[in-house]
């Protein structure tokens, strides 16, 4: 299989090999990367003049239709992605599930909420102000989308979900796109892509696609241009502090690593209800994705009275999990997508082996030469006094069990991640929850309360609902993603229009 | 006169002295600054450490409580900031009435604010949100303040709205604040902070003030903090890229050079009314504070078929102007604020001779050791091929009249400013107003749309109401401030926060 890049309007081949994909189970090579002779420049520019116009010239009602008929080209096809992901994956079903239904799944969300949105081509925020002794004077604050490029640059993790909901939101907003998927898991993104174009659903210029390559877009950007970036700290960094993006303001988000945490409650008893909500939801996201989830438990905090049951009770619960090939029966987990990943998360390991004991290891299944790698419960008796294990984000199916003694050493303790995408805490006690809002609030994007109320109808730790918005403060990366129509604030200008009653109310009503 | 910094809780004092403030009527020294010897951890570590547990504590009510306090005990100061500001920055009694008056004013505004978010210590955005099939599983945005410190660094044009503004609303927020003014108008910020902690309003730690110094303080950040900051693109730019800044992520809101505009409208002739709203509000702007408004009109641009008019009746307008010290009679603008800022306002129109001819130029005024730079009325024939005029902010009595042929030439020469604070558009062509919003909407943080039913109604093209945001895209620094309830968003976290209907219901009511 050979993958090309969509841009300027056309699938590109250069004849050059800039790339492969591996088959996760077995590590032969199942798919190369093809180069093209294009610019950075020359990409965005025909994305600006060609699908910039063609998309403003919509109303959001009109680009939700779009993104209706996306969704059903690829639910048509979602057998042929299912395979390419249980091959370049090593995905289960359920893996599957979570990354290419919750793609689609997101982006129908957006086409109802542009639905709502109406025949209109700019939004409004808030009530018109008065801003002098004139009643006739008013203001109002409009949304208006940026005249540039999205420019979407993808982790590897989600190739379905990250390129559909971050397209989802930049398509409905007006602004064409530039998605530079991660050369690792290219497979689904590409099937995806080449469905997208054939359907002829987009205008010119509105969907490019890079398969590879991209690196200089970051030299051409302007101010009126948005760079959504989800994957390590590290890239984010040199991004952000990038001399282009700096010297035109270039509006930024980025999701990065994030150490999140689950949290059993100080009222919990081993007996209790919540408890086993708990462990089960804990032991679960431990292996969903085989961990390769940016929003994967790593810290599991319980109180030091309960340390000996809440271990045992995650082992027993790990213990019935079984690595190898998803295709075989019985299994529950898959491989890692790449070998450096799998390195990567041997070094992790290793590198919290300093402040934490391995208590659990599985057993090892699959082809010698997949990127297999088994889970692990750590454990660190003395979380106060450790370091690396707040900061060290392992992306496989590998966490580490604390104990504490207090709820103010729980709350110092869970603040040490520096910021992350979510923290699960499970408690019946509604002051306490209450505290645990205003103590870690401002170091998380998200936080999911689980009382016995909910233990079956809550949406999990680890999935990303369009609802909510995604991102988290500091070492997260200090973005925010969906949220609703929050989502498409990243893609619009917000102005305020000072003028007269009439202009505002009708500007108001759209 | 000595001015010290008070950090740490106490007013600091090595003998050291690290700078001087001038007067700008004559150039003589008037205050020196006195250095202290904490370093930027230290006095954020006070901050972080006693102001913020003390301000969170608080309600909003209590905060807003606060704010009037302060409010009222400057309100009964106001003479002696005038006195200071007339010496140091050469005001006039109306400049030192938008920097005095503004900023306690706009602390009023968020004192009334705050009163209405009442009794409580978060808050919530928009609806509760279902997001499973669970109809008690729901899922609710919430505002907490950030448990970090607010560092703000304020430009030398409005030493006391500047100081107040972006104060009003870190201390509404529950954040403890440090302030670093400039040097060269540290005079009234520095009066103000001596009432403000005499006064014994505010907790300790809350409110601590730099008289110079502090270039280490952003060495200290974490991603609790946030950083707004004032002044110069270059210097934005540098505290962008700092790497404590981007590896923390560190909230960061830069207003910086604006090349503002405004435009008579396509509909209006040199004999309409509109024509002579214009003509009176860029005139006026030119002069207002001498030019140093981050908001004043800096291009003029006008139908190729009114450039005659449009200049004759602007340097009609413009000779009424007298320079001078504001003290004299008849003196109706006086000097800049220093001898810097005078050299720059020369070499800015230096820079801009190759592009423009001056058509009209004040006559000289005041004395000879005073800062004084007369206003200037720049012509630019042909501003398609210019460059420097839509990228030179000159800071000063200077502005630059253009023609445009088209309404499409128009928005692109408008465009070139690259990110702008504001342009006002006199216009009463309703489709036509509709029309510069959609075109102009993403480079704009404000618009004001001027017909002739507010043309005496309307708050000015350069002044700063509270109600609405103030900032620009791109060159203008990419961020946005005030803005109402908006505001307070930079200094608090959203975290969704997804739980049983009941606790959701709770948190939304506060």
């Amino acid at each position: 299989m050979q993958m090309q890049s969509y841009v300027a309007g056309e699938w590109q081949d250069n004849g050059k090999v800039i790339g492969q994909a591996h088959c996760a189970l077995d590590g032969s090579v199942m798919a190369e990367l093809i180069g093209h002779d294009l610019n950075g420049g020359e990409i965005l520019d025909y994305a600006r003049n060609h699908g910039g116009p063609a998309l403003r010239a919509l109303t959001y009602l009109q680009r939700a239709d779009l993104l209706k008929q996306i969704a059903a080209v690829l639910s048509e096809n979602k057998e042929r992605y299912a395979e390419l992901s249980a091959k370049n994956n090593g995905a289960t079903a359920m893996d599957t599930f979570l990354d290419v239904e919750g793609g689609i799944g997101t982006m129908k969300y957006y086409a109802s909420l542009g639905k709502r949105l109406g025949e209109r081509r700019w939004m409004t925020e808030g009530e018109l102000e008065q801003l002098t002794k004139d009643e006739n004077f008013r203001a109002v604050h409009v949304l208006t989308p940026i005249r540039g490029v999205a420019v979407h640059i993808n982790a590897f993790n989600f190739p379905a979900w990250g390129m559909l909901g971050k397209l989802s939101v930049s398509l409905l907003s007006g602004v064409p796109t530039v998605v530079k998927p991660a050369a690792a898991t290219l497979p689904v993104a590409w099937a995806m892509a080449q469905d997208i174009v054939a359907a002829g659903i987009l205008p010119k210029g509105a969907f490019s696609f890079l398969a590879g390559g991209g690196r200089d877009l970051t030299n051409y950007l302007t101010s009126e241009d948005a760079l959504a970036f989800t994957g390590s700290a590290d890239t984010a960094g040199m991004l952000a502090a990038h001399p282009r993006i700096i010297s035109q303001s270039v509006r930024f988000n980025a999701e990065a690593d994030s150490i999140n945490s689950s949290v059993m409650g100080p009222d919990l008893s081993p007996e209790s209800d919540g408890f086993k909500s708990f462990i089960h939801e804990v032991s679960k996201e431990m292996t969903i994705k085989s961990g390769q989830k940016c929003t994967a438990v790593r810290r599991i905090f319980v109180p030091a009275a309960h340390l000996e049951a809440a271990q045992a009770a995650l082992i027993a619960k790990l213990s019935k999990n079984v690595l190898g090939n998803p295709a075989d029966e019985g299994v529950t987990y898959g491989p890692l997508v790449s070998a450096s990943q799998k390195q990567a998360a041997v070094d992790g390991v290793a590198a919290l082996s300093s402040e934490t004991e391995v208590v659990f290891e599985g057993a090892m299944g699959g082809d010698a030469d997949g990127f297999y790698f088994t889970q692990k419960l750590l454990l660190c008796r003395e979380p106060l006094k450790a370091k690396t294990v707040h900061e060290t984000e392992v992306f496989g199916p590998v966490a580490t069990l604390m104990p504490y003694e207090s709820e103010e050493q729980l709350f110092e303790l869970v603040r040490r991640g520096g910021g992350s995408l979510v923290s699960s805490v499970f408690t019946n006690d509604d002051s306490f929850m209450v505290e645990a809002l205003q103590q870690l609030g401002s170091t998380h994007g998200r936080l999911l309360f689980v009382d016995d109320s909910i233990s079956r109808g809550h949406s999990g730790h680890g999935n990303v609902m369009p609802m909510c918005i995604h991102g988290g403060p500091g070492r997260a990366g200090g973005g925010q993603e969906l949220g609703g129509l929050r989502g498409l604030n990243f893609y619009h200008a917000r102005t305020a229009v000072q003028t007269n009653l009439t202009r505002a109310t009708a500007l108001q009503q759209g």
